[in-house]
C-alpha cells in the first residue's frame, strides 16, 4: 500500500483527489491538511464523502512528508513553491497540482508576477501521453493545467507531424475550474442561460500550450453553464495538405495504446466522460479550401484536467497499473 | 462469479446497470438483450462505456435464462410479466425493474389498464431497508419505483411509530426518469428555467407508497431542470405529539446500521448522492403549532431509485457484501 | 406625467423597476438613489439598460421626495422604516418593496428581530386583487413579498368560500429572489442540477400568508435551478366537500375581471409568465379520498412578485389604467 | 396602421413575431396562418399570449396578401419560394424569414439540394446596418440567418477596412434556434451540463457570411445549454497591423448611429440582450504577436437573429421609426 498525503484538501481538486483515492485499491490516505479547517471532519467539507472517509483535516506538513510515499499539493499558485521543497526534503515524492513547476521560470515569473523561490528544481510535466517515461522516475511531477491537457492532447499528433501553421483553441469550460468560492461568474443568474468569454488573448494557460506544442498558439476560454468538463474546439490551420483520412490515421497511430484516450469519428460529449479520467477526441473535419482542420477534445476538468491525471501520474511513478482506481465509465446521462 | 444478464439494455436504467455491473468484482455480464438493437455494439448506444464494455446487444432470452444466475429485466411496464415467467422457468433468478410485480394485482390492473397475465406469482418488494430478510431467499424481486424509494424511506420510521395521520409527498425529480426519448417535457426550452408539476393527484407510484406505508398518502411530482436525482419533501401531519429530538432519534434507531442511508441534521443535496446508491435523509423540522414534521430525502433516481438498488438486491440474494460495487462517493460538485 | 423616484436602485428589484418604468408612457424617472454607487452611471450597474436609461445614481433623498409624485423604496428590510417617514413628510407617495410595513408590528418585531421605529404608520397591503379599493387612496403601500403573492392568490378564493382546513404551500423559486450578491446557494456548482429546500417551517414570508388568509398555513420554499419565477404548489386540505367543477367556478368568479390573473385548466408554466406581471393559476385537481385540492400558481418573482406589482399599485394609486406599461406577453421560450 | 400577416405562425419565430407585433403601436395583426393548426386559438399554441392575442390560426393565403400591407413568411427553407411570389403578386410586401432568398441561386441550390423555383426574383438582404437604404424601397426582404447576423455585424467594419486575412467564427447558440420540436440535441439530459459542436465546417449559414464579408470565412457552431442567444467569438486574423485603439475606433465610426448596436469595452453578455433586438459588440482584444483580433458579439437569436430584425426591416420599409416596438431593455437577470 502507498501512503498518500494531500496538502490543501478543502477545494474542488482536493475533494476530487479524495473521491478517487478512497476507492484506489493500493492507496492508504494518511493525512489531509488544510490551514483553515484544522480539526474539522473532512466529510463536513466534502459532504459526498459522508460515511466513506472518516478523517479530520490536519496541519502537519513535515510529518506528512515523512509518513507518505507521495504527497499531492493542491494549493494555490505561488504557494506550492514554498511547500514542495520541504516535502521532497523529507523523502516524499510530490505531485503538484499548481502551476508553480509547469513553466520555464522566466515565463512563470512574468505570468504570475512573483519571483520563483525554487528556481533550480527540475519537475516533469505530468502529461503521461507525452512524458510517460520521464514520469516513471520523477520525484516531482508538475500536473498540467486543465485547459492545456485538453488542448495539447487534441493537437500534439498533428503538430508533431509537421503539418501545422497555427492553432486557435476555443475552449468551453464548466465553472468548477474557478473553485469553491462564489464569484460574479459563478453566480447562477449570471452564468445560467449564458456563456462567458474571458481572458480573450492572455489566459495564463496559453504558455503551457506554447511550450509543449512549439507552434503559434492562440487560446480563448469561455465559461459555459456546466459544473464540470472542458470541450476544446481546436481550429488547426495547416501549412501542408493532408487528407482527412490521413489526419485520423495520425491520431490512431499516436494514441492507439493510450488507456485514457478514446478516439472516434463522431462528436465527443462531456456526458461520456463526466467524472472520468478519459480524454475523448473526435469530430475530425477538414475544411479543405481554408486549410482548416477541426478537432474536438473533451475532458472532465477536475479529473483528467486535475486530480485524475494526478493519480494517473502516481500510478506511473510507483509502477502500478496506470488505470488502477481510474478506469470506470462516465456518469451518463 | 455471478453470471448476469440484462433484458432491455438500451434505456437509461439498462445503461446504468451496465455502468455499475462492469465494475462489480463478482459479476460477469453474460448477455444484454434489446429487441431494437440486436447486433449493435453496446458502446454505440451507451457511449460512456466505450473502451470498457465490449459486447453487442443480443436477442436470446431463453439462452440468457439458462446461462445466468440472475437476470435484470429493464423493460417497460406491462412487458415484464410475459418475460419474467420464462426466465424463472429456465432457472435464473430475476430482478424486475418494471412495475409489473410491485403491486397487488387488483391495483395493478386498475392503474396500468391491462390484465395481469402472471397473477399468481409472488415477488418480494425489493426495498432492502424494509424487506432485507425476504430478499435473501427470493427468486423474484420487484425493484421499487424511484419515487416510492425516496418517499417510503423518508417516512417509514415515523409511520411505524404510529405518529402519522397523513403525509403529503411533494417530490422534485430530474428528467432522466422519463427515459431516453425526447418529449415535450424533456425539450430543453420547456424544462430549463422551469419546474413542471404533473399527475398532481394520480401518479402511478402513489399506490406503491400507500401499500407500503399503510397511512393516508398524497403525492405530487414535479420535474426539475436536472438530469438525475429525486428530492422528496415529506410533509408529515402528525396525530400524536412528539419532539423534534424524538423524531430524529426514531430515524437514528431505524437506520443506524443501514449501509446506504445517511442521516444528518442539515439539508440533503442531490449533489452529495449524484451517481450513488445512497439515500440521504435530513432537514428534520417540526412545525409544532401545525403538527407538521418536514423530512427531506434525496436519491439518484437511476441508482438507488432503479439500477443501484437492483444491484443491492442482487448482492443480498447471492450472499455477497451488500455494498459490493456500490459503495463510492457521489460526483460532487 | 408622473415624477417617479427609486430609493435603492442597484439591486434586482431596482433594476427591474427601471426596466419596467423606462417604457411606461406616463412616467418620468426623476432620480434613482444608491448609497454605494453615487455618481455611477445606472447602465454600468444594469447593463441591460445601456443606451436606454441615461442617468446616474444620486443620493438626494429629501430632494427626491419633493420632486416626486411617488417613490419606490427598494431597500433591505429594517432600512425602509427610517426612510419612508421622511419621504411621506415631503409629500411623495411611497410604495415600499421591503417587509417593513407588511405585517402587524408585533409579528414584524418578532420575525425581523428589531424594534419597529415607525409603529403607528398605516400602510395598505399592495395586493390589488384583494385591496384594490384601499390602494386607490393610499399614501403608503406595502408591496407584498414574492412568495405570499403567489400563495395568497392561489388560495384566497377557496379560503374565502369557507372550504379550507389547512394549506401546505410547497414553493419553488428561482434564485434571483436571493439578490445580486453571490452566495453559497447561488454558486452555480451548488444550484445547477439540484433543488435546495430551506427554512422548512419558518420562512419570514409565512406570516404574511397567515395574516391574509386567516387559516392554518404551512410553507416550505425550495430554490430551483432557474433565474426567475416562483411556482407554488398549494396542497389545500378541505373541511367541506366540493366538486372540482365547483372549485374551478369559485376561481372563475373571483378572478374573472382581474387583468393580471389568467386561469386555465392545464398546468401553468414559468415560461408563459417570464418577465411579466401575470399570475397564472391552474392545474386544479381534486383528490377526493384525501380531501386534498391541488392548485398551481406561477409568477415572475421580480415582476408580479416585486417590481411589476409595485408599478401596478402605482397605476391604481394615480388613477391610470392598471395595465399601463405592464401588459405584454412573457418571454417564451 | 399597417395591416400585417404571418404565414407559418406556430414555430418559435412565428410566436416571437406575435410577441413583438402585438405591442407595436402601428401594427394591426390581420391574419396568422398555419397548415396544421387551422381553427386553433393562437394562445393555445403560444401560451404566453393568453389574454393578449385573441385570434385563431387561418389558412387563407391569397386573402392575407390582399388584406395585408406586409406579410412575414416564417416557413421552413424551400417552402417560402412557392409562397412568396403569390403574396407579392397580390400586392403585399414580404419579409421572408427563411433562407430562400438570401443567397445567390447557385449556392442556394447546392446547399439546400433543391432547384430554386423563383430564380429571377430580386430580394434585399435584410441587414439594416448594411443595407438600410435598399431596404427602404424593397418589396421583398430576405431576413438574415441568426448566425450570419451576429457574425457579419461583428466583423464587417474591420473587413471593410481591408485589414482581414481570414476569420474563424466560433459561435455558441441557445437551442431555440433548432425549433419547437424535441430532438436528440434538445433532449435535456443530452444538452444540460454540456456543449454540442455540430456542422464543424459546413453549416448552411457560412455561405451567407462569405457572400456578405467577401473574405476567407470559417464557421463552427456549438449548442450551449441556453434557450436563447448567440454569442459569437470572432477570431480575426489580420493581414495588416493596427492598434487595438484603432480597431475600436473603426467600430465606433461604423456603428455610432446604429440604434440596435451597442459597443463597449467589456465583454458582452447574453443576459443584457435577452429578448431584445440589440446586437452588443465588445471584448475587443488584440493578440499582437499572432495578428489575431478577438471580437465578441451577442444577439438574441429569435429577435435580432430572426423576428425582431424582421420587424426592424418592416419599420424601415414603411418609413416608421426604426426602433418602434423594438426598443426596450433586455430581461436581465
Amino acid at each position: 500500500m502507498l501512503n498518500v498525503g494531500i496538502v490543501g484538501g478543502t477545494g474542488y481538486t482536493g475533494g476530487e483527489l479524495l473521491r478517487i483515492l478512497c476507492g484506489h485499491p493500493k492507496v492508504e490516505i494518511v493525512a489531509v491538511t488544510s490551514r483553515n479547517a484544522i480539526g474539522k471532519k473532512i466529510e463536513e467539507v466534502h459532504k459526498n464523502l459522508r460515511g466513506i472517509v472518516d478523517m479530520e483535516f490536519v496541519d502537519t506538513r513535515p510529518k506528512i512528508a515523512k509518513e507518505c510515499d507521495v504527497v499531492f499539493t493542491a494549493v494555490p499558485h505561488t504557494k506550492a513553491m514554498s511547500i514542495v521543497p520541504e516535502l521532497l526534503k523529507y523523502g516524499s515524492k510530490v505531485i503538484d497540482l499548481s502551476a508553480d513547476y509547469r513553466l520555464n521560470v522566466k515565463e512563470y515569473e512574468r505570468i504570475y508576477g512573483v519571483e520563483h523561490t525554487d528556481k533550480e528544481r527540475k519537475a516533469i510535466y505530468g502529461l503521461p501521453e507525452i512524458y510517460r517515461e520521464d514520469i516513471r522516475d520523477a520525484d516531482l511531477v508538475a500536473n498540467p493545467g486543465c485547459f492545456p491537457t485538453g488542448a495539447i492532447l487534441a493537437a500534439a499528433p498533428i503538430v508533431r507531424g509537421g503539418y501545422v501553421e497555427r492553432i486557435i483553441f476555443d475552449s468551453k469550460t464548466g465553472i468548477s475550474g474557478a473553485g469553491v468560492n462564489p464569484t460574479e461568474n459563478s453566480h447562477y443568474p449570471n452564468l445560467a442561460e449564458n456563456v462567458i468569454p474571458y481572458k480573450m488573448i492572455d489566459h495564463r494557460h496559453v504558455e503551457e500550450m506554447r511550450e509543449e506544442l512549439g507552434v503559434k498558439v492562440s487560446f480563448t476560454p469561455h465559461i459555459i453553464a456546466a459544473i464540470r468538463g472542458i470541450l476544446t474546439t481546436a481550429h488547426v490551420i495547416l501549412k501542408r495538405k493532408l487528407t482527412l483520412k490521413d489526419a485520423v490515421e495520425i491520431y490512431n497511430t499516436a494514441y492507439r495504446k493510450e488507456p485514457f484516450i478514446r478516439l472516434y469519428d463522431d462528436i465527443p460529449s462531456l456526458s461520456y466522460i463526466r467524472g472520468t479520467n478519459f480524454c475523448d477526441i473526435g469530430g475530425f473535419s477538414l475544411e479543405e479550401d481554408n486549410d482548416r482542420l477541426v478537432i474536438i477534445s473533451v475532458i472532465d476538468n477536475l479529473v483528467k484536467g486535475a486530480s485524475g491525471q494526478a493519480v494517473q501520474n502516481m500510478n506511473i511513478m510507483f509502477g502500478l497499473d496506470e488505470k488502477m482506481g481510474l478506469f470506470y465509465p462516465g456518469l451518463s446521462p
